[in-house]
């Protein structure tokens, strides 16, 4: 039996897109090749750019940090729903069931909205959230992870007003379903893969980059 | 089947161990629990920090970078060869047939020096190193990766005379053999295990943090 490998990372680069509560991403030489030796670079990112797995701490004090996350719920089955839905609107169950795919408990849920395939335009954060009444159902039906292709399961960042409140990221990680935001899932979209996501094991860390990859055996 | 994961990793932390020619991991936190609704954190590290990958772009200016490694290559079969040796001494071929682990074309072949133990304690730094002969003998064998439980696979940075040129990194990476570095192998030595090593998707990069995760199944 072969595997087939997809990468359902979005690339890191500096230019790259980022929400303004988080940060950009930059790359500066330390040693640079003709020069010295060896090449060596310095990162500055945010815990929260690109493609990042979201810890609980994210969203309250008490809540799990990256380090604490045990690696067997890093790695498992995934669904991948095609949620074509327009800019600002609700991603909604009956869309999920309107899939005919299967969740079941401990499963990865990835949403495959199509913004993805924007990283890099402004029109990329114009993009649909879950609905509330979603992310309830997703707790009762005990899913591992939520993924999504855009730049947040919340409401659009242009859309919030004053005193916005993350709903979303406080149901699902006060239940401790962890959260993929950036993925890029343009080749993967309305099929089930086994999917590993393992972030940097960065102490008491709220967030963490992470390259997810799904294998599929042919 | 059930299965057992491993972290091969070494923790990221401020105040870390580094080389001398990397640079530290720092966290800052950009929003804080209490006063924002989010927690995001601020990470600066380089690309050769902790845990890390690195591409023959590290090395020579031509070589394969971060980004254009194929998945395929980061996932595969890999023995952990026992290797006690004194700080300074250089590791043999014979001590990979004494280990009677068979290395085929590959394989991932991490070399357990006991170091790894001592991340944190200035004495991390005095490790053994691979001989310019072994070296020779993996790419013969066309292993695919090669990692060890110490700061470098080339001789202590303590122990370098000026004009040191990396010969090790220089062998290994222009045969396209990946190298990994800082890795944590006490709880999988003498052994073979599956192991997943995908890095951040950075563009054009030397090297990546990485999440080195051991899978056997029992």
């Amino acid at each position: 039996m072969s595997k087939k490998f997809f990468d359902l990372s979005q690339p890191y680069y500096e230019g790259m897109p980022y929400a303004p509560n988080v940060g950009p991403f930059t790359i500066k030489k330390i040693s640079q090749l003709g020069v010295d030796p060896i090449q060596v670079s310095e990162y500055k990112l945010s815990s929260h750019t690109g493609t990042h797995l979201d810890a609980p701490r994210h969203i309250y004090q008490s809540g799990m940090t990256i380090d604490q996350i045990p690696l067997e719920r890093l790695a498992g089955r995934c669904i991948v729903i095609n949620v074509p839905k327009p800019p600002f609107t609700l991603i909604t169950i009956q869309d999920v069931l309107d899939s005919g795919l299967d969740v079941r408990p401990g499963d990865f849920v990835f949403f495959h909205t199509g913004c993805g395939a924007k990283f890099g335009r402004p029109e990329y954060f114009n993009h649909p959230s879950i609905s509330l009444e979603l992310a309830e159902w997703l707790v009762a039906k005990k899913v591992g992870i939520i993924g999504i292709d855009c730049s947040t399961v919340d409401l659009a960042n242009n859309q919030r007003q004053p005193g916005f409140n993350f709903p979303i990221h406080h149901l699902l990680l006060e239940n401790e379903i962890l959260i993929i935001e950036h993925l890029n899932l343009e080749k993967v979209s309305s099929r089930e893969i086994y999917v590993y996501c393992f972030p940097i094991s960065i102490k008491d860390a709220d967030g963490s980059p992470v390259r997810v990859v799904g294998i599929m055996s042919l």
